[in-house]
């Protein structure tokens, strides 16, 4: 089974960072004092390699991926609110109604919501629905492995097919979120798991602190890492990301592996998706080098997740906590402008010398 | 003559923070976690306020004025570059090859270039360009007063009736830029005066260092203080602005009095358009309750000035420090994204009970 993702892996290629000479020579021959457009710059730069140096800097058709998907994690009692709300959610996004429905428009970018497994069986057909479901729900990790390692292949095999199918229809930028109620306490047992953290630096309130309280949640991700020691103690990534994963958050890693394989930039959102990004980097370590961090999570152990993936620091800061993809869609917005600024400003020769169109 | 100013301050109604609550109450009756979008949240809020509880939220049309003028204090040999550049400047702004004329249309913003007073004269017309040139750059701070005290009044009413004729053709957001040779040794003199501060402490690179050092460019601020040290002890706030100010900093400051007086938000830029606003606070105090801040600068003494601002933090920290308004534009968005979640998210109710559209 892992031969498939084997190949994956090597279809994707390292990040040619020796284009960034070219692309800092290119930017500081633009009208305007040299890195004066200070972290803009360099997300162009990050932009060039990552196309191959290739010109113009495209980030536009953009696309958000909101991938949604439940955790029988919820039985434990680690959430503010029922399972019922995954689903309601994914209905609101289709509809319109959501956050993330409004954000993506501000952002110019067309949102897609992936179905990786919400309990309660399939949705009706929508345009904007792309169904991959893995299972109805994960089972309960505070028990034992969310997921064979035959399902963790599965998910992330279709959520590089989803990256693959968004490069063939000729887009050139992959924005990623997710909805999954307690999914914020998978996510913190898989970085646990990864980055060997204690629970009590990774668990917040994600949502909203549950009746329990946050010492329970903190218990429940304790007990998932010991019922699930085994995987945990093979340091085999896949294995991990079956044992402590969800559907929705294995899709997601998939999503940036297959856009790394096709050379697109994708923009990851806060705690959730962040921790997507750690199972991917520990997959395939290359893939970083398309990986673009939205912004920071107001959620307490984004912070610690951020540092071990030693990448550049989040774009944005606004105390976001939301998820569904947010801050991917306004980070977008920061991409096409450094884009933009890369492809279309005048030269600061041409501008002495009023040679300007 | 300060008689059109004082009716001016008396027209500027302070923004009602009682209507908070209602804001807020709304935001938390939407489909998620009370609080979870965090900054954009607090952004909705403050545009309801600034616009006295109108719904929906309107930011667009939005527009963008750069406001250019030329310096004395040039003479100094304070800069890296030429004077002639401000005006090449506003050609490349016009010709849309400049930064801000790429990023206000990535943020869908109107781009207005004022000239306040351009050394060279007149620029020929343009539809973008607005001519409210005060004189044709303004004296040596070092040696002197910037700008008689008349002058400094036809700025800021200049940049008033600016504001007064886009709130007029229906504009509902207001981004603020600059563009100066010399303009930030002027804007850390005036915020040494207004503020208190040492001139060690305001002083950095602006666009570059000059080829005489930042120590240099420091002395040339204390010598301005001193030369001016009785319009620096009047503590009359405009006539700091006409002995330490330059003619494109007090139309920016007439531009944020007469947003204020339109109830319109208005978005400031960085080092620059940041004392342009110390200088409005000081004329008129509850201007502060329509201001945005929309990035913190890279030049070092941005920060304190924030700081005494006792407004809130800027939205943006993008390392950027050039100007133009390039901030304001990346900022709009973001407000636009705030508007946009206060006006159209579905409600929690109408979600858990299948309600949308």
């Amino acid at each position: 089974m892992s031969h498939v993702l084997q190949e994956l892996y090597a279809l994707i290629e390292p990040v040619d960072l020796l284009l960034r000479a070219h692309a800092n020579a290119h930017l500081n021959s633009l009208a305007k004092p040299p890195g004066s457009l200070g972290r803009l710059e360099a997300l162009a730069v990050r932009l060039f390699c990552i196309g191959g140096g290739s010109i113009p800097l495209r980030v536009d058709p953009a696309v958000v991926f909101t991938v949604a998907g439940d955790h029988g994690v919820v039985a434990e009692g680690v959430n503010l609110y029922p399972q019922s709300v995954t689903r309601q959610m994914v209905r609101n996004f289709l509809h319109g109604g959501a956050a993330i429905s409004i954000l993506s428009q501000v952002a110019s970018a067309e949102l897609f919501v992936v179905d990786a497994g919400c309990a309660g069986g399939p949705f009706d057909g929508h345009p904007q629905l792309i169904s991959v479901r893995i299972g109805n729900g994960t089972a309960n990790i505070a028990a034992g492995p969310a997921m064979s390692l035959e399902d963790c292949e599965r998910a992330v095999l279709a959520g590089a097919d989803i990256a693959a199918k968004a490069a063939g229809m000729g887009c050139h930028c992959i924005g990623i979120g997710e909805m999954g109620i307690a999914n914020s306490t998978v996510a913190a047992a898989l970085c646990c798991a990864y980055l060997e953290l204690a629970p009590e630096h990774m668990v917040g309130p994600g949502a909203g602190v549950p009746p329990a309280g946050l010492g329970h949640k903190i218990r429940v991700v304790r007990r998932s890492l010991e019922s699930n020691a085994n995987a945990v103690a093979s340091r085999d990534p896949l294995a991990v990301l079956a044992a402590l994963g969800g559907f929705e958050i294995a899709v997601m890693t998939g999503i940036m592996l297959g856009a790394a394989r096709h050379k697109l930039p994708f923009v990851v959102d806060g705690f959730i998706a962040t921790a997507a990004m750690v199972a991917a980097q520990h997959l395939c370590p290359i893939v970083s080098g398309y990986c673009i961090l939205a912004h920071t999570s107001a959620e307490p152990g984004h912070v610690a997740m951020v540092q071990r993936l030693h990448t550049q620091t989040p774009l944005l800061d606004l105390r976001m906590r939301l998820g569904e993809g947010t801050g991917s869609a306004l980070a977008i917005v920061l991409l096409r402008a450094a884009a933009a600024i890369y492809n279309d400003m005048a030269t600061l020769e041409a501008t002495v010398n009023g040679q300007q169109a």
